[in-house]
């Protein structure tokens, strides 16, 4: 089991952080690349230091032993993991704080938190691994309910099941992926499914919220993992059948997949899982232009090889993260087995980079690559601690476009958000992308901005550009999000890319399990 | 164009049936397999034999030009290709009519039919192809309604746009497969999804019923092909966006994918193509063990080669469609690419099948087995207009189911099968099994049952066997259809198979899309 305290102002666990040597090389990088000159340590908050109110309901006596109110507990779901909590957790303002926090153990003991909420005219809150980016998990919910509770699926764990045969296992909702994978590892099982959050991620959180993991295609989200789902929701729980694959009806796991939270509490699936591969190729190409970078990209993507591995990063980014610092575009691929010899794979997939003016690294040196890019990419979350007291405004968003537009996408998401940092912080800043995952219809490009802000001013500038940026994503034709969910902070730009009447559709649906409109209210259903 | 009339009767178009060939093989065959004797010829039904009531309503003006009420319109659009279809036509018995069949060309028309039932009280039918084996465009409504209205797609077709770029192409719905790859074929696209019914699908029907396709793995239903839709409900039209992938909310085209015309009718869709395969291998296995036969493919299924065909048919199966006579069970396997040899992967796959006892064919047998199972497969629906009238019960169903419970599935699918023929006809008959499609997690077995009937009282024997079918798929934990979709013969075990409240969530969503119940009554939404 995953043990300690998690850190309610930042990532990960108490104890955890930036070593001396990372925050030494983010001082390098941000004092040559955006000219930061000062770098004011920020001491982490205390939740002393927080003016907290009062909790506005108490729990009834039977709810009592799993509910929480204490500061910590508070403020640890009081918000997620993106640039607008840090800052505010650095300027010790928590503006919207759960009243209670409950802690279910059971799937009586979470409808009971359920109708109690309803009752008691609450919004209720799911909250997982806390991991959210987007605004996700903040109980802002308005002045039309009396209060706030959040209900943490982190006492419903353990995999309850195993069928080898097939290849699947039975999860409690709040088990995180670290536990999920140690309790896997004696069956020669893995989910192999790594999203940048999994040291705290949960199950369900991840299924909720249609998280992208660790393969590049064919599974990119947990969605194509999905077997079945048990979910609560306040109507009762719903349960459908594991099936390999079915046509009887539109989905009803895919009517769950991305609800956030927004009709029920995921409290239970079967999930597909992988045998631990054996055989393994990686090869690490670089390119003078990125868009031929892309159009190799495109090749691999449409060949049928379908690589595990297939990240395209732009060489402002390599630089950036200390992968390679010579301006080149640098594309990781990767084949990987438990059963079959990937070498041919591996050689026709370079053949098409080649041809597309790769030069493919020969030497060893992309294991290198390979290994320096998974490092920086798991401990990247943790530096957002770091530079947001320096006032360094680092963020970032992503997406999916088809191939056709995604030359024009790029430049003009490119332009706009430097447009946008300019625009907010009057100097010019940095715009990085690289490619999360591929389809052969298009890439999922990932794009990380790093501008140098007025730490007073952070909420303002970041503003500024998140709006610019996410208008720029939707006005061009890309989705306001590929893998990082809605939230509270992309809803307006998710109801521009909804239609309409599927809003409406499922806005219905969800008055039919949630009839007093308790669960995430904001979120996915405005 | 495919061009000429429908059969209202039986397969395909008028001018088309089996041969004379075909038909003394029938013959042979069930005379050795069912002891039948006597095979009166069964002279196709005409219009003018069947007792037609009068429409009981007029298209107003504005629609008199694209709506037909002539009794050879309104037969076609009455049933499907199911057996009770083909005993009722041969019975000339229609009990169910459309009152008047409307054949929009813009979705302008669609929504003023759409506006002319709802105001009417009358029932609205979407129709593509026609090829429904489920009763799915039946207007078989109840007494609630003053009429029936079939709204056939047919009128809507043809490639609107080719985006050659990201291999993907806006169809319009009422395009039939045979015209959509006429029209791919110069681009050297091909969206290569063939259901059985392929000459007369639709892109839209086999959307709204998640058709099952050409490949095996990865690909099996058309719901992996769909980019994005446009689909008219009485409320309007909602359209996706083409997206490659996406993390942004519960999936709208999900929602409409399976919906079976429950609440909407789907004008327009981006699919994505393949390129047209050019690296080709294909094999088969015997084995003497069935169940050894099925551990075969769950390791070919589990290998990560994901071949584009992997076919287990059982020896019985064989026998009766003249693809092999010696009792052993085949597996066929194919592995096809655009871009990158694929004898690697058949080389392993052969490897897996030898270690679990199949006595792989290094004779080019294969090349034979595999064109005489695609002719089979392609000849079949041809068969049922011959057969009825001689009395063969001859009918299919089809699920999926994990692995783990398989072997014992089968069992039990099979014995209630074999049991419940003996108890309709007073005689043993005949059930096989092959595999459609297989995942990593379990396969997609196709059950075929022969039984000697009593032509009188086909409809009565047939209701008993395919009820104790559907009750022994669902009782022992399979779907009520991997790809034949649910229309009103499936619907009572859809009831039972999909969670309540997800019915009474998406009753409420289509009543927000549908609100005045006029789409498909009783399929999908009871």
């Amino acid at each position: 089991m995953t043990e300690g305290r998690l850190k309610f102002w930042g990532w990960g666990w108490e104890g955890e952080g930036a070593t001396a040597a990372e925050i030494a090389h983010l001082k390098r990088t941000y004092g040559a690349a955006l000219d930061i000159d000062g770098f004011p340590d920020g001491p982490p908050p205390r939740a002393d230091e927080f003016d907290l109110p009062a909790p506005r309901l108490s729990p009834p006596p039977a709810l009592e032993a799993i509910c929480a109110s204490d500061p910590h507990t508070r403020l640890v779901h009081a918000m997620g993991k993106s640039l607008p909590d840090a800052v505010r957790m650095f300027d010790r303002q928590a503006p919207h704080l759960p009243d209670i926090v409950a802690f279910p153990e059971t799937e009586e003991q979470v409808l009971a938190v359920m109708d109690w909420a309803a009752g008691a005219g609450a919004a209720l809150i799911p909250f997982g691994g806390g991991s959210s980016v987007v605004g996700g998990v903040e109980p802002k919910v308005g002045d039309g309910y009396a209060a706030a509770i959040t209900l943490s699926t982190v006492r419903m764990t353990g995999v309850a099941e195993i069928d080898r045969t097939s290849r699947a296992a039975r999860i409690r909702g709040g088990t995180r992926v670290p536990d999920l994978e140690a309790a896997l590892k004696p069956h020669g099982l893995t989910l192999r499914h790594f999203p940048q959050s999994f040291p705290m991620a949960t199950v369900g959180g991840m299924i909720a919220t249609r998280s992208g993991g660790h393969f590049a295609m064919l599974y990119t989200h947990i969605d194509d993992f999905v077997e079945s789902l048990r979910t609560v929701t306040p109507a009762g729980a719903m349960e459908s059948r594991r099936l390999p694959g079915s046509g009887a009806g539109p989905s009803p796991d895919r009517f769950v997949i991305g609800s956030e939270g927004s009709v029920g509490v995921i409290t239970e699936a079967w999930l597909r899982l992988q045998d631990k591969p054996v055989h393994r190729a990686n090869a690490a190409a670089a390119f003078d232009d990125f868009h031929a970078a892309a159009e190799a990209v495109r090749a691999v993507a449409q060949s049928g090889l379908n690589p595990a591995n297939c990240r395209l990063v732009d060489g402002e980014e390599c630089r950036i993260n200390g992968v390679s610092d010579d301006g080149r575009h640098l594309l990781v691929l990767g084949f990987e087995s438990a059963h079959a010899d990937v070498a041919p794979a591996m050689a026709r997939a370079k053949e098409l980079v080649q041809d597309h003016g790769g030069k493919v690294d020969g030497s060893g040196h992309a294991e290198g690559a390979v290994g320096r890019w998974r490092t920086a990419f798991i401990r990247m979350p943790y530096f957002r601690e770091i530079v947001t007291p320096w006032g360094v405004l680092n963020d970032t968003f992503e997406t999916s476009i088809t191939w056709d537009r995604f030359p024009e996408f790029h430049r003009n998401v490119m332009a706009a958000t430097r447009a946008a940092i300019r625009a907010a912080t009057g100097r010019d800043g940095i715009v990085t992308c690289r490619f999360t995952h591929v389809y052969p219809d298009g890439p999922a490009p990932y794009f990380t901005l790093h501008g140098k802000a007025d730490r007073a001013r952070m909420m303002e500038q970041w503003t500024i550009v998140k709006q610019a940026a996410s208008d720029a994503v939707i006005d061009n034709g890309g989705t306001i999000t590929h893998h990082h969910a809605v939230g509270r902070d992309h809803q307006p730009w998710y109801e521009r890319q909804r239609p309409d009447l599927f809003g409406a559709a499922y806005g219905a649906a969800k008055r039919a399990l949630d009839p007093a409109g308790i669960m995430n209210p904001g979120v996915i259903v405005g």
